[in-house]
C-alpha cells in the first residue's frame, strides 16, 4: 500500500514518523510544497494511493471522487470538519483521527492568550524593542468571571488551569449532560447565554459542525460585556469573522485572539485590528504533542497496512454532526 | 501634615486613593511628571513634607539628608532595594509598604512570559499583522521541569498556577527552612544549583539585596541548559544584565524574559535580542493589584497623620539584608 502524507511540516520535530515508515519498507509521499495543500493540489496526485495522513486540508467529494485507491484516511490532530466523513464512508474509506494528542498544547495556548490580552504584554515587548517605555495597566485572570464553551478534551484541560488561578468563578458550558466538571465550588455549569453574559473571558473549545458553524455572531457578541476578550482556539466558522471584525472594530467587545480562520492560511481584515491577537494555527504546535500526532497517525497507518485492527476510529457521532458538504 | 507622592501613575486606574486624601482633608501633591522621578528631581521638593509615598524611585541617603521634616515613607508596592532603610532609620523616618498586593498580578505576568516564551506566539502575531503566515513549534509548560527561584508571597503564586498545568517537576529553592510548599509529588525543594541545572524554565521571585545581588551572572547561565528559559519578574540587579545579554547572544540559554532592570525606564542592549522579551515593569500592573496598592499606602499615611499604629511597617529583617549604600 502507498502512503500519501499531506500534513504539514512531518517528521521535522521529531524524526520517528518517518522512522516508522522506513522501519516497516511502507512506500510513502509527502506534501511537496511544505505548506496547507489545496484541495485541487490533492486531488491532482490521490488516485495513486491507498492512505491517505492529512492535516486540516479539505478532503471533500470531489477530492473523493478522485481517490479511486484510497481505503484510510488519518488526521493528524483532532477536528473532523474538513473531512467529509459520510461521503468517505459510501466509499468505503475508513477514517481514523489523532484526538487526544494535541489537546494539552491547545489549552496552554488559550491561557496565553488570555495572558496576552489582559496584559498587554505582546505590545510592551515590540515597544520596548523599539527603544518605548511605557507602562500598561491590565487585568487578572484571578479576578475574572472566565467562561469555558465546550467542556470536552481541550475545554475541560483549560479548565484545570484557570484552578491554579484561583478565578472567582468559572462559567462552563456544554451540550453534552455527562461531562465532568472539576469538584469546585467555582466551578459552575450553565448555558452559552450566561457564558456570554457574565463572562470577562470567553473561550471557546468545541468542534466545527452543524450545531456549531457561526455559534458566535454578531448577536452573541453583543451579548458580552463591552470590556470583554474573547478567544478561538477551536475552528474558523465558530466564529463568524465579519462580525467579529465588526464587533472588535466598533467596540462591542474589547478584544480577541483568534488562532483559527475560515481560510487558512489567513489573509483578513482582522490584520488590521490592534484589538486582535492573531496566531497562525497554532493551537497543537507544541513539539511534544506535534511529535506524539504524527507518531500515533503514522502507527495507524501501519496498522491498516498490516491489517490489523484500527485504535482511533473516529466514533459513530462524529458522522451524525456533518453536514455532508 | 503634607504628603508627597512620587509614584506615578496614581489615582488613575482607580480614583479612591485620591479620594480617600480628600475625605481626610490632607494635603498632598503628585509627581508633576508622570513618569519616574529622578533622585535629584525628589531631593528638589522632598524638604517641604512630612510624607512621602514612593514608587520604585531611589530613596538614598542623599535625598534623606534632604529631607528634614519626613517622618514616614510609604512604597506601594512589595521591594525595598529602592529605600535605604538604616538611613531612614537613623533619622526616625518609619518606613511601611504593601507587600501583598502585588504578588497576584506578578505571579500571573510570570506565566504570561512562560507561555510567550515558549510558544512564540508574540511572533506570530507581529507576523500575521504583517501578511505573514508562519506556523511555529514550541515547548509545553506541562512538559517541563520548572524552577522557582523564591517561594515567597509571589514564587508560591506561581507555583499554585504551574500546579494547574501539570508539570512533571517543579523545582523550588528558597534559603528559608520554614517554607510551606503544596502537598503535590511533583514539587521538590532543591538548592540553587540545582534548580539551574535540572529546569527548561527558570523563574526568579526573590528581594534585591546583598545576598541577591547578581544571583544569576555567567556561572550561573552557564549552568543551565542550552535549551532553558529564564524569567524575571523580580528586580534589576539579581540578573546581571551583561552576562544575560552575552548569554543569550551566544546561546548559552535559548531565551529569557525580562521585567525589571538596573535602570528603569530601560535603555540597553537586550533590545538588540530577538531571544529576550521585554516588559517595562509591568509585574504590579494589572488594575485590581495596582489600585489595591495605592489604597494601602494612602490608607497608612492616614493612619499616620491620625497618630494611629502603623498596619505595614517594614518588618525587622529587611533592614538586615540591606548593604545601606
Amino acid at each position: 500500500m502507498k502512503i500519501f502524507i499531506s500534513t504539514a511540516p512531518f517528521g521535522e520535530v521529531d524524526p520517528r514518523p518517518r522512522d516508522i515508515l522506513e522501519e516497516n519498507g511502507v512506500s510513502y509521499s509527502v506534501n511537496p510544497f511544505g505548506r496547507k495543500m489545496r484541495s485541487d493540489e490533492i486531488g491532482d496526485i490521490i488516485s495513486d494511493y491507498e492512505i491517505l495522513i492529512a492535516g486540516t486540508e479539505r478532503i471533500d467529494r470531489t477530492i473523493l471522487d478522485q481517490a479511486g485507491k484510497l481505503k484510510l484516511i488519518v488526521r493528524v490532530g483532532i477536528g473532523l470538519d474538513s473531512v467529509n466523513l459520510l461521503a468517505a464512508r459510501a466509499q468505503k474509506i475508513a477514517v481514523s483521527y489523532t484526538p487526544d494528542a494535541p489537546s494539552a498544547a491547545v489549552s496552554e495556548l488559550a491561557v496565553g492568550l488570555m495572558l496576552n490580552l489582559m496584559r498587554s504584554i505582546h505590545v510592551s515587548d515590540r515597544e520596548l524593542h523599539q527603544g518605548r517605555w511605557q507602562r500598561r495597566f491590565g487585568e487578572r485572570i484571578g479576578n475574572s468571571t472566565v467562561g469555558v464553551i465546550g467542556a470536552g478534551r481541550i475545554g475541560s484541560r483549560v479548565v484545570k488551569h484557570l484552578l491554579g488561578f484561583d478565578c472567582p468563578k468559572i462559567l462552563v458550558s456544554d451540550p453534552d449532560p455527562d461531562i465532568i466538571l472539576p469538584d469546585s465550588n467555582t466551578v459552575e455549569r450553565c448555558d452559552l447565554g450566561t457564558v456570554l453574559q457574565e463572562s470577562d473571558l470567553v473561550t471557546i473549545h468545541v468542534p466545527l459542525s452543524n450545531a456549531t458553524r457561526n455559534l458566535i455572531s454578531d448577536q452573541e457578541l453583543r451579548a458580552m460585556k463591552d470590556t470583554a476578550y474573547l478567544i478561538n482556539t477551536s475552528r474558523g466558522g465558530i466564529v463568524d469573522e465579519r462580525a467579529l471584525f465588526e464587533g472588535l472594530k466598533g467596540g462591542v467587545i474589547a478584544g480577541a485572539a483568534v488562532d483559527t480562520f475560515d481560510h487558512e492560511p489567513y489573509q483578513g481584515r482582522l490584520q488590521e485590528l490592534d484589538n486582535c491577537f492573531l496566531t497562525a494555527h497554532m493551537g497543537s504546535m507544541s513539539k511534544d504533542c506535534r511529535s506524539r500526532m504524527e507518531i500515533e497517525a503514522t502507527e495507524e497507518a501501519i496498522r491498516f497496512c498490516r491489517g490489523e485492527p484500527l485504535k482511533q476510529s473516529v466514533p459513530e457521532e462524529e458522522y451524525g454532526i456533518q453536514d455532508g458538504r
